[in-house]
């Protein structure tokens, strides 16, 4: 059974309470469930992890590999925009990662419309709010169909 | 029925010709049927243009809303990178817009990791191929279901 | 008779319809009414023109002086902060053109603030609505009437 | 009676003096005499001000509402490129503030090119000549006539 | 009892030992015992708290509502200067939040000029030594007394 | 009896009546009284001073030692951000400055981000509204408190 | 018999009109009729267009390799500072091309010293006047003779 | 008799007083002093003014040509680095200005690295200390010597 | 007995296993080794430590004075290019640390060639392997030498 | 007989040697030759001369005039992107020089996108590799018989 | 007796000849001998040495102080805007050095504006013509009376 | 034998004599004195140039290969941080160099911040004082022993 990981980074355990004008009202679980569900109805499983901590989000993407995974799912937060720690880390492992943001970053502050992380990342989905998560877990499927022929 | 626009800017006509180690084997009639296809299992349709012509991109843009348009999905090619009168045409019309680049523009030059249109389409998807386009009429044909609730 | 052109860029077809709160509820057809009004109380004439297309513009200016055009009041929309093909246009005709915004372009957008065709004509008219086209004819027709002194 | 301010800015009391080549012959007093006969056939009345002193500038600024001007016509000199406290006086009163500039900011050196005061003004007229004043009149009146219905 | 939560970023854990030239010679506790005696002076109670980790800082921000805090004080340390998890986890609680530097951070390295934080807390106070932390927990109680009003 | 200045700068006088929603509604006056009634509870004086003009508010504070000033509290407004004739004057007297700011300014326009008087002054107050001012003398009293040690 | 395409970009159908000071008192048939007898003399043939238009420039160049050219000799005019679909346009063609430009584009104006364009061509000829186009086809064939090699 | 014009800008009124290990022990009196000897030992005359107001340094500026002025030593203290307004009442009068800075600019903090008014005067003399402004009215009358030839 | 500190960053628990083209084939252990017998061979000690997280970093950085190390051999990972925290941590001892990196960061990616950390360490070498933490080793032991006469 | 001066600078004598990939694998003499045997194909002649010398080239350059050049064919290899010495030098000079590179400079890094002698040249011939030095020179030998007339 | 050497840097030997509008008529021979016959007048002498060799300037800057000069009087030509070899130079030695200009620097090209040098020598003196040179004798032969005393 | 270039750029033969402070109070003649030892100590051999000449740098470098040293140890000082010519003769040559700098670059002035040579040569040390020298040796002279295997 194919397994991906959902990672979620800083003040993303904070949705649906945190500026519920920009991020939604959905709260990170009904984000979780909704891609949980659309994983197991294509025979997937999904893990979900959340931190807002730098070097556990580094950590995690290490062990991806290891761990078995088959893509990863990921929202950086605010790291997106300064953390080579992390584009480091998704350089060094094989495993294709998404980046997914749920606002639409380029029609916010300037300091948002940089992503470090976005040029060793397969794409990036931007601005299609908890439902860009979805779409990143249908292109991961994809391309392990693609990889699998 | 519903109508999306698939609307392709600049070069995208040599799809499969140009570069194929960035843009992939697949021509542009590959990807509009893909896209139509996946339209039709919805219950809905798909209209396709290109143009290298930036003047008729905008035409076309402004035209969308009274032709019926549901949603514009949109590369708009180099002209990402510099087309305020793109920019402009698509914050003029109420219709949805989601950009779409077939490459990772954040791994290539570092002209294109601006685009000046991204800040006032709905969302942005990026390096994901061709499945792109299909991502974003999902995204589309989500928006609008909610949109009649 | 006096003949003058009045030349109008991208999106500028859609007044009325696109941010009427940032360009006011007149269409482009009432503006040039007013316009032609004007010129014909003054004993002169004016011929109104509009393309979305860069290239067309470029066309227009070039044969404005063979045209036998007294002067061009043209804006040129988001073409004016790109578009050096059109500052290249102005720069190579000797007929006087004044550039018009009907907005104020130094309170809107950063990109918005440099005008790269402001520069080789003969001056600029910026945030006074509609008003401003009537007042560039105003400035022509004064020119006119200094240069047959 | 509606009563304008025509306030001017630092070495513009050199007019005809300084740089004829640039800013052309006519003094400040030619200046001053053009605006208040316009005003005048307009049953409008125009009070006339010209400062070095940033400070005393924007004391005029503050008092401008007070002493009850229906609008203020503004050239303020060099002050425009970096007098932000002119820029705050501006900003801190609802008379409407028309900039003026007799030469082509756009076609002389680079630091004329950025205005700091321009983006709480209602709008800016460059490069007419003195000519620029009186179209600044003629859109004041306007729009205190539009304010009245 | 009103409660204020006094965080401090990294390295100062380390005040009296580092740098004493620029930070003073007092150590984290004095400049804790004093703010906490102003506290109790004033019927209220301040609970310290110090890590030299940015995502501990984050989940503590986040923690601050629900732990029924009514503002904090808060030098962010080096975190400052680029830190925009912190800055999202600031703006993402509605507890208010005052930023302080011990020492004056624009009569330093360049690097140190510019706050990503500073700009969703309420207000940033810096150059005067420990104090600064009591005139927070000063201006803290006093926005207190206002919002009971 | 210690002798303070209350020093405030460009558009200051126009507190209360200039964009409350930014500077709230209290006048200059209130905030020059309650900065006195701070002074007097704690057996000292205070002085206010407000001008427009840049050379103004540099006489002032050359003069500041002689005049026996024990410290100034200093709201340069907009000068702030480009005076370097107002950071030479405070370079150049040992009466200790305190730079206020009612308003946020990290929180508001980017030019107002940036200070060039703040690195020669002891330290910077900015977004606790008219209560910084307040502040501002408590940390003066208290560097006197210390000198005099 | 080997066949070049000669193209040139907005406002050179203006040469020997536009500014002859810069580009010279030949008209745009004078170069090409030396461009063409120059190829006849070598047993060649040029194809002689020139577009205002950026779009036809890009559907032009596509149109080089199937349309049998065995090079392209390209002054893209003012588009040679900003189009970036001109250069993915000659990127996705394998005919080579290289860029001329008549005057010396590093004596003027600061954005012409940008090209867009030439790191995709295959040399750059500048700023030896219409001579230029001559010395770009002689390097055409010569590639072509080595290529044959 | 030959008349000249030392002019000093903000904070010059200091010297002796203000950073003396920067500007040197002597008043101004004695530079003005110094340089009026030297003026009276040829046969000249030097008229000192010294002013903290920009605007009244504007005034003196304009006025210098009908006082009869053979030339301007003008050390215009920090003006030199952003007042155009002085600028352009250099560059709007024919006397020759030449600008003296005590101390070596280059040497000292980046804002007076550059200055907006060396490239209006006639030449600069920087960081020969008070004897500068001797140096600088040595070559006006080597100037004047050579005009009257 | 000399103790020293082997401290690796972020990602290079990865050794051997991430990019080998770049970092060499060696494992960290490998390297780890290697730093140990060269110490032991010179009659020191070396502890090893690595961490992904930053705020640990800092935390052992803080101790090393204390826990008694003579030096510090320091790879900061992806750190160097932006972790003002870990530059006050080193800044904050007065143990000497030693900035290595295995591969060449000046021919690297744009971001790699600015080290934040750099300036407060004692020294800096780049590229020459896993070598490069000896060649550390051996200057501190120099070093300490130095000292202890 | 007219006489030309090839003109060669930094490692340009490893030609051959160094990056064949880059530059080609003919020898300088190679290109010396080729440029010689086309000049006396024309009836001319070429000096060739190589130095790695900034300050030999300036030298070079400044007798060229003296020793009766026709004019200089010069390819100023690294020195084209910072030396200002060598600028100068072409510009005191009234004999006409072409500026070669081999590569296409616009293609490589940054750095040699810009050219600091390119302003005073007469053009600029870069990407047709060694030919390019015999195209400058029947640009030069043109420009002669053109002056001739 | 005391001797002073006047360096002249690349081009200087041009003078007379090049760009006479810009730099005079004077020849070199002419400025050194002005120069010679002021400090013989003083009882000094000056050696007179120019070099278009950036490293042969290095040479006589490092040798000056063990050649005894008492101070030098330094035109580093074009090598102002970029020697940082130069530059280093100069700090290296005690014997003081001052830059001279003939034309106003600062009213020249860009490039022109900025001085490496200027930091590490006493002063500096443009735009003042050859005279120039004398003055900064003059200040030197001062300096030498202070240091003196 | 093997045979290594120690090879010093401008100033360099200053050392001992120039700043002590940052450069250590050892003569040249010590550095390489040092350097030489070490290399005998392991059966190598080590020549000793310096030169304040650019061209001479770039000719000893282009020679090295052919003169049969092993590599390459290079201080290029000030040269570092502009001389592309450098970079050129280092990538064009196959034997390593390593560049050494005696003083911590990143903790001077900002030009010392940049290396243009860095990233075409194997590795960089900095900071480690005159011994970075024969850390370089050590360093290469392993990666001798490596190639050999």
């Amino acid at each position: 059974m194919k397994k991906f990981l959902l990672l979620n980074g800083p003040n993303l355990n904070m949705l649906g309470k945190r500026e519920p004008g920009v991020y939604g009202q959905g709260t990170l679980k009904d984000v979780e469930s909704a891609v949980a569900n659309l994983a197991a109805a294509n025979g997937a499983e999904v893990e979900c992890r959340q931190s807002n901590h730098e070097g556990t989000l580094v950590d995690w993407l290490q062990e991806a590999e290891e761990a078995g995974f088959t893509g990863v799912i990921f929202n950086p937060g605010a790291y997106t925009h300064y953390s080579y720690a992390i584009r480091d880390a998704i350089a060094g492992i094989r495993v294709p990662v998404i980046e997914v943001h749920i606002s639409n970053i380029h029609a916010r502050e300037n300091f948002r419309h940089t992503s470090v992380t976005a040029a060793v990342c397969r794409g990036q989905i931007s601005g299609l709010g908890a439902k860009g998560y979805e779409l990143a877990l249908i292109a991961l499927m994809e391309m392990e169909k693609e990889r699998e022929l």
